[in-house]
């Protein structure tokens, strides 16, 4: 019989192995697996990186022998049935002589959903499934997406006051969240494989959008997204263009763009995707897909006023992160999100689901994904 | 020996107990007591209104009986060492022979606290204090504002969307909020003696300001912020002033409100509080002094945008709840909270501070003092 306390612990547990690849396994998820006998965790194991062993592959590895009679193996994710080099983690498991297996969230590639499940099931072996799935679930966000959509997962994250504002009047925002917040957000910058930011953020803050966790530096994709590259006409150059990651760095930008400008991006070794431009804005749609194109996946696009207003409008994200203090500015000049767009009722907003919230000191993330 | 799991487990009855006399006891605190003998509760009181018997009291009076030898009392808020009418709760404590009390807050009257822990230690008894003392004093903001400040807690109240808004462009605002968040409010409309509006509020919505929970409904003292008395010069009275409660409706205005108005509200029997006006304003230090004379300890101010710019700005509240719903209106011409006061920094915000949160459905409600 399956205690829901104890397979809880062993959950979370195969979570926080999982959770040791993050980022890192793209464009697979993150997967944690632990074989149990007798109450006590024997092996453990989880998805380094794409190319390497399945979670379940791993604990089995690590255990190094026969699992023994009644032993069950907890999995964050449903064991696939159709692996590639590897095999299907499902005949290893049958293989292996498991009693038991306990399942976190479900495939979620319609198409074989449950299908594991049901072959295990078949092989006489006891499956629960189910359990903490929504956490298993939310920890591959990107796969998730792209596997149930297609798309790359395009994720906007902002900083707020309560009253909406991004900044003061003046545009002095440092900060308007504190320390934890700012740590989540280099949590999120690994978590994502690419970065994306607007020419104004560029010029405003000059940002390295690199991930910094204790000594730990990780630098993800960048975008730029520069209609008109105003970002390469500065004296000297950006960080983006120009610090040691500047190879990782590409800039969105229409055809009209300045030559002189293109050039330059050319001397500086800056690659240029040249998108076209649909009423005035570059078109998201083909970024999408050259970002299929080059195997990204998601994208964390941090944003200012502007291109807030812009991907909320023209609903070009699947997902928001928005952080919030616990603060009000008060000041009807400082800038917030919106255009004059002039709603009738409050059922022309966007809403938030399948909701996530987390504190953050005083500060507060609530995440999820925008629908209309 | 005392056990904090066991504490804990004891004093959150006594905290259920006290909300049973969820804001009835004002000006007094609400309290909650019970006797544990062997680990078991045997006895259970709570304060239920100013002028009958403290928590203790009616827990020892419950027990009918001498306590047996090693029992324990907890009560939610630190006894009183000099009662009025019902003798201090610290020698019916010594005189019942208890052998040992479990305190959550201290008395928050910095010349009382400690007094009675230390009145109880003297006699002999083993004493514990601070168990889930943030709850227990969070339960009685009313009360602990006016006993340290001398002076009625002001709170303001608003819903909000992420963004900052409080409707669409066109005024349209039901809801911002959900169901649960909607009879939270309900909830804290019975913890305040007395709500207050702004005349746009009376205008537009034409609030009854009950608070409905189930079939109780239950009527506070009602203020109308009207300086112009405006809301009296509808063709056909609003509800304020013509439902069954309109003896419990008081309006503020300046002297200078038209003298028709003035007898329109003398004739509906509707009595008017003439404040003084300072820089165009009705003068809220006067309001705090009729409260005061009043003895009316809390006001919840449900803010629209105008009064939450208002008694932001000019630091009029002491506390805000700030509902918000997870939804983006972005329409710059949204009603949202501030005026044109030229923010240079993020310094120039307004904190809330000692914050309290809670999740209500999709929705989630942020409190806490206003610091600057």
């Amino acid at each position: 019989m399956s205690d829901p306390l104890k397979d809880e612990r062993f959950m979370r547990r195969a979570l926080e192995l999982a959770q040791r690849a993050w980022g890192q396994t793209h464009p697979n998820p993150m997967v944690g697996a632990v074989i149990v006998e007798d109450g006590e965790i024997v092996a453990e194991g989880w998805h380094h990186a794409a190319g390497q062993a399945h979670a379940e592959i791993e604990a089995i590895r690590a255990l190094g022998r026969k699992p023994a009679g009644g032993a069950t193996i907890y999995v964050t994710l449903e064991p696939c049935s159709t692996c590639g080099r590897t095999g299907a983690c499902t005949d290893a498991i049958v293989a292996a002589g498991f009693a038991a297996v306990v399942v976190g969230a479900q495939d979620p590639n319609p198409a074989h959903a449950g299908r594991g499940l049901a072959i295990l099931r078949e092989a006489g072996i006891t499956v629960t499934s189910g359990v903490l799935a929504q956490e298993c679930a939310d920890l591959n966000l990107i796969f998730n997406h792209w596997i149930t959509q297609n798309t790359p997962l395009l994720a906007a994250k902002m900083a707020l006051t309560l009253d909406g504002k991004f900044a003061a009047a003046s545009g002095h925002s440092r900060w308007v969240t504190g320390e934890l917040a700012r740590a989540d957000v280099m949590r999120w910058r690994r978590y994502f494989p690419a970065i994306a930011v607007g020419a104004n953020t560029v010029l405003h803050d000059n940002p390295s959008l690199t991930s910094r966790i204790g000594e730990q530096v990780w630098c993800p994709q960048r975008f730029v997204f520069d209609r008109s590259l105003k970002t390469l006409a500065l004296e000297s150059l950006p960080k983006l263009y120009s610090d040691a990651h500047a190879a990782r760095t590409v800039v969105l930008c229409a055809e009209s763009a300045p030559q002189e400008l293109q050039r330059r991006a050319a001397n500086a070794g800056i690659p240029l995707w040249v998108l076209p431009v649909v009423e005035g804005h570059l078109d998201w749609q083909a970024f999408r897909a050259r970002c299929i194109e080059a195997e990204i996946y998601g994208v964390y696009v941090e944003v200012g006023p502007t291109l807030a207003t812009r991907v909320l409008e023209a609903e070009l994200v699947d997902y928001l992160f928005v952080y919030q203090a616990p603060k009000l500015i008060s000041d009807a000049a400082s800038v917030g999100i919106g255009s004059l767009r002039n709603t009738q009722t409050m059922e022309q907003v966007w809403t938030l689901s399948d909701l996530r919230r987390a504190n953050l000191g005083n500060d507060h993330l609530i995440r999820g994904f925008l629908t209309t």
